[in-house]
């Protein structure tokens, strides 16, 4: 299942914020083919720190295959031999340096400058990131989506799309969902993801070079957000009680640490360096100004919430919470609820499990 | 209910990890009468960033009254007319610079060499802050303990009282307890406390002049702390979706912000003004250390657990689990669940909720 990153390019597009940004620049793959009548495409949008990259493998020997390849193929519950599948690096993409992804944001070159973008680059919501995915699907020649799906903030742009789009979209698949706006609990706790990277010097007011980027600060971030993103469950079978070194004992000296730290440090330290630290915190920001709950009743889509039940980032409560506002506009929403030991991960690593589900919706 | 702090000294103890301290000092407040009997006194131990200044106010005019006032005075669930209470800074107590407190931990002067400890302090335990109190109770002439409480860590120091003294212990009553050990979860959490504070320059590795404290660092742990003890329920509550300054639309710069964030950096900075660091590191080390499975069958004591409901750093399912395992071990254990929507500061702030529960145990 090979697919190699494609780019659309847009000369200008003005933010809701009213500012323009020359030459946005996002990758995209597909899987599938998109029929005669054209009406058989889902897009799929890609999670906070996630890819265009969906599913699949570009060569054989990847460890790892695109990050819902268990819900995204031949024969799975989003079924690549019914549906033509669009996913594209969003807007501001925070895994710029991953060797794949193509998006604009601080660390890609503004035109007019010649220089990085930094911090002057405009405040982004997730409706700009939508309203670039709606000209790339004007590009192809898509008018109306079978559905829009996505996980997390992936779910967020979902969502969007019903609002601003509403003739587009028959389908709303939203997993490990905020609902329809979030949380302040959670922004408040992204907030802390931020300033471990504001509080390392080395970010310099975001004017940081792009080789000497702000690691520490970042790794730290990615370490908060992964938690955040696990659950107890998780950290007491993957780690227990266990030491770091077990010649070390963590009751000799503050240095002596538990397995856990390390485990999730050496997790983060990955992620950091692929990664952009301004790209990390205009996502952030967009995501906190996630909110459609005043023009909800604008939807015409189905929607199906999916959390999962131990979701210490977006709890079922949530979901819960948008179906019951969704329904009291008048709109059509379902839920049903991964049981599940991952946390919100499962979300994405073990969604499969609620396939059929998904499945019977997308019917 | 005016109430001075006293200062206990030890002239030596030796940590459970072999390490001798010279001159251990710890301030402690009473409230209440021991009788003739001497069988009416109430040990309570305070919360990780908590003092011996559990009840009361020093003047008339003090703004907060003691962390447990609710809980302890006369007439009160904890009947100051009826039982003798006492409650000690610990060992290493994180408040160090509040006026009040009185301490002993890398703050504070090591007699052998006449500068504060720094990281040269050696690694304590739970346990280390028990047989602090322990000695503080044999000094007072307190043979036998009606009860020791706490919240949080505080019910960390009680548990462990019932393994350390079997014969001293009548009851243990655990308020937001994590149980029986930490969860691994919780000591991942804690440590990206702990990671704010190592990656602030400032810190030095522990070896910063006490005027020159990383401030930026403890402002985030205390932070991230204050915002794992709230709730999403209270996050909605007292701040919204509001902004931190109604002229300044956060989508329109990413340094606009919203309010909670705003709100929990202020609260966050009055506690690392009058804390230590390096307190913390260590403090936050000994709560990892807790584990007293292996040893909960040589406890003699009755155990009432009171986890909070909406609890995010210590869920109900820890003082579950808990009671389990001293029921498991022939032990005697019950549970009252607080309805409450303030997360894990419910334990202090509205515990008299529980306190009819309370007082039956107590009886």
């Amino acid at each position: 299942m090979f697919s190699p990153r494609k780019v659309f390019e847009l000369p200008e597009y003005t933010t809701v914020s009213g500012r323009n940004i020359k030459k946005v620049r996002v990758g995209y793959e597909t899987w599938g083919q998109l029929n005669a009548a054209r009406d058989n495409a889902i897009l799929v949008c890609h999670y906070f720190s996630g890819t265009a990259h969906a599913t699949g493998r570009y060569r054989e020997d990847d460890p790892l295959p695109g990050w819902w390849d268990v819900l995204i193929g031949p024969g799975k519950a989003i079924d690549t031999n019914r549906y033509f599948v669009i996913c594209s690096d969003t807007l501001c993409c925070i895994r710029v340096f991953d060797g794949h992804v193509v998006t604009t944001g601080p660390a890609t070159i503004n035109p007019e400058t010649g220089e990085p973008w930094g911090p002057d680059f405009p405040v982004i919501g997730i409706d700009d990131l939508v309203h670039v995915q709606s000209a790339l699907l004007d590009h192809l020649g898509i008018r109306q989506l079978h559905a829009v799906a996505g996980p997390s903030a992936g779910s967020m742009q979902a969502v969007q799309w019903a609002v601003e789009y509403p003739e587009r979209v028959q389908r709303v698949l939203a997993i490990i969902s905020p609902g329809l706006s979030l949380h302040p609990y959670v922004w408040s706790m992204s907030h802390c993801m931020c300033a471990a990277i504001r509080n390392d010097p080395a970010w310099k007011d975001g004017r940081y070079a792009l080789k000497q980027q702000p690691l520490l600060g970042m790794t730290q971030a990615f370490h908060l957000l992964n938690l955040n993103g696990l659950s107890f469950e998780h950290l007491e079978n993957a780690y227990g009680h266990d030491w770091a070194d077990p010649q070390n004992d963590p009751r000799q000296a503050l240095s002596n640490d538990f397995r856990s730290n390390a485990g999730l440090a050496a997790l983060a330290a990955a992620s950091a360096q692929i990664s952009d630290a301004n790209h990390f915190l205009y996502m952030e920001r967009a995501c906190a100004l996630f909110d459609v709950r005043s023009r909800i009743q604008q939807a015409k889509a189905r929607f199906l919430f999916v959390p999962v039940e131990n979701d210490l980032t977006f709890p079922p409560f949530m979901s819960e919470r948008a179906v019951s506002e969704i329904r009291a506009a008048g709109g059509e929403a379902g839920m049903t609820v991964l049981r599940a030991a991952g946390g919100h991960y499962a979300g994405l690593a073990t969604i499969h499990e609620a396939g059929d589900a998904i499945e019977r919706f997308l019917e």
